[in-house]
């Protein structure tokens, strides 16, 4: 049961958006910035750090929604569960992604956890100053949004049909 | 330095915000909402929320910005340095604030760390929803400010004079 009361069954953060609509409107337009706004990175590599960094917040809700994106867009098939993406062994990253999602990584530990020897090998692997940017504040925003998601208990659906269904819909609507 | 280019000696976030107007829209106004939008928290009590989670992310721009704008509302002088908040001994917390103080530091640690006792304790001491909604939320928005700022290692004074201004600023205008 969720912490406060919330439309029943409406998983993750959409009951949330749907009961508090003043902060869910700069919450989905950042999203809609940093997920399908301008960008050198494609919308399948920044769904897949969104991913990413929420399997690493262990949000399941969150995890398995922008993989399912990342899915729609890069034609994989990733699914987060106890800890571990199934099906990202079968992925070919670029030198640059693996770098970029390495500093996720260490944004999601801490801001201060990011090194220059970080910076300079993402940089070496053809990263741009935005492009580190961007990997920054979406790895940011995601440890923002899971802890909403888990902070107040929200319904989490366990079927990948349903992530499915939410990553095609974020896929082709955005936020 | 910071790890990419920004105006030379603009603190914290504001270099980020100035450099990138996309995502600074979305970023103020959640901020805005948040701290200075529709509560029966006052503006101190939620500006203290951010500035407590940022020192618990250890990030000195944030911690001082928003324990400063929360001196300006409720006539505190409390600052952080090297992982202390200088002067909360003195300040009067009501037992609601208290609990929901605990609530921040759980998000903080990460979403599934709020339990359902915490948020038991805060009702018992007249929290209401939206009051445990909005401080999971202040949480984990500075959970994402703090590594934003941090992660790309932006020019952070150290003078208190520089966050006495800052914080008087937001304090009248907002976000």
């Amino acid at each position: 049961m969720a912490h406060i009361e919330l439309p029943p069954e409406v998983p993750g953060i959409i009951g949330l958006l749907n009961s508090f609509p003043e902060t869910a409107k700069p919450l989905n337009q950042l999203a809609q910035v940093l997920l399908r706004g301008d960008s050198t990175l494609t919308e399948g590599e920044r769904e897949l750090i969104a991913g990413f960094v929420s399997s690493k917040n262990d949000c399941y809700f969150c995890s398995n929604s922008h993989l399912s994106a990342s899915n729609y867009f890069l034609n994989n098939d990733l699914f987060y569960d106890k800890g571990h993406i199934s099906g990202m062994e079968k992925i070919n990253l670029s030198p640059k992604m693996e770098s970029l999602l390495h500093i996720s990584s260490k944004v999601q530990q801490g801001g201060k956890n990011v090194s220059h020897k970080d910076i300079e090998h993402a940089k070496e692997n053809g990263a741009t100053d935005k492009e580190i940017h961007d990997t920054v504040l979406i790895a940011a925003a995601f440890c923002m949004y899971n802890r909403y998601v888990d902070g107040l208990a929200t319904f989490q659906p366990t079927e990948k049909k349903v992530y499915d269904e939410i990553g095609e819909r974020i896929g082709k609507n955005g936020y």
